[in-house]
């Protein structure tokens, strides 16, 4: 599988087949009118590179985290990486800094029309941001429901009571509707398709 | 080369070599007393992590980026990526939040006694750590003279003032005794081989 981007499917070291909840974050979305064909992370790397160039704010994807096992050295050119693994995040995909405030959040695709399903998180990016909570940032997920068309903001706090209501044996998913209800829908703008800074200045400031 | 962590020399994928000052960072430092044998890199892991255990700050290294080639799938069991290349950073390596404020910075070690060498820094680096302090972040570098086995806290505008200066055509170097007088020494202790928030408590709280 040659030209491989960063959109992929993958197991996970352990030999574990990733869900397939986790695995539609990264299929791409077909092709159709206006936005439909990019992915959320390929436009969220276009507002995020906006939001640097127009000097709003300063927010990051971080790289994907690799297992190197072997490395080649070729004279007089780059060294190639010949063996690695993909490892789980231990953290989110993006952070940085605007108006002051520490901004932490993971961004999450779902092809189903009515509810997200909980198994897109994982335990430990519950717990990293609930840290963020604790240490004063800002912590989100943004959700696309990509049959729909449509992306939400939805603050942590939210889906932290649908999480604890699912450890003590409730249901595995938000519904569509309550995230319709309780998120925000972000408005896809020309420059800044998943604009969600727009969101946090109406929560936060 | 098996068993390959993270520390390493490399080329970039341009095929350039990375030059001296830059490898240094990634080099081990050789065993002895004390703190000796640990990287910076490595101490500041566990710093890190024992400030995200104890919950005192959530601050993590960003992962090396690479560029992914070719992946195998083989049955069963984990993809492998079997061709990719180091990336430049295009930010810096730690970043996260303490006491509301997000902290944004690049640790470097040198082997020179006398001077810290601006060649270790990227101009995209100082672009970046330009632009959290607009944004009302912290930034600073952490500075380990590894001959000496000292460590420095050196605050970004300190470092912008010998940045601009040698694009002026100044010196290229930032001597050793200007680090001691404006830099802060930074504490070694136990479970915290680089203490660097008791600097950014003295200094920003």
């Amino acid at each position: 599988m040659k030209g491989f981007g960063s959109h992929m499917t993958f197991n996970y070291p352990s030999g574990t087949r990733v869900n397939k909840q986790t695995v539609q974050t990264k299929t791409t979305r077909s092709k159709g009118y206006g936005n439909r064909g990019a992915t959320l992370e390929n436009d969220l790397n276009v507002t995020n590179k906006f939001y640097v160039d127009s000097n709003r704010a300063n927010i990051h994807k971080k790289p994907t985290p690799i297992q190197i096992v072997d490395v080649h050295y070729p004279r007089r050119s780059a060294a190639v990486i010949t063996e690695a693994y993909f490892k789980q995040p231990s953290t989110t995909d993006y952070n940085g800094v605007y108006k002051e405030k520490y901004i932490d959040f993971e961004a999450k695709e779902t092809k189903q029309n009515t509810r997200f399903p909980l198994s897109n998180i994982h335990d430990h990016q519950i717990e990293h941001m609930s840290s963020i909570l604790h240490h004063g940032g800002i912590s989100f997920f943004i959700i696309r429901f990509t049959t729909l068309d449509e992306t939400y903001f939805v603050n942590l706090p939210f889906v932290l009571s649908y999480w604890e209501n699912q450890n003590k044996g409730g249901r595995k998913s938000i519904p569509y509707d309550h995230i319709k209800e309780n998120g925000h829908l972000i408005p896809l703008k020309y420059q800044t398709p998943v604009d969600y800074l727009s969101i946090i200045d109406r929560l936060f400031f």
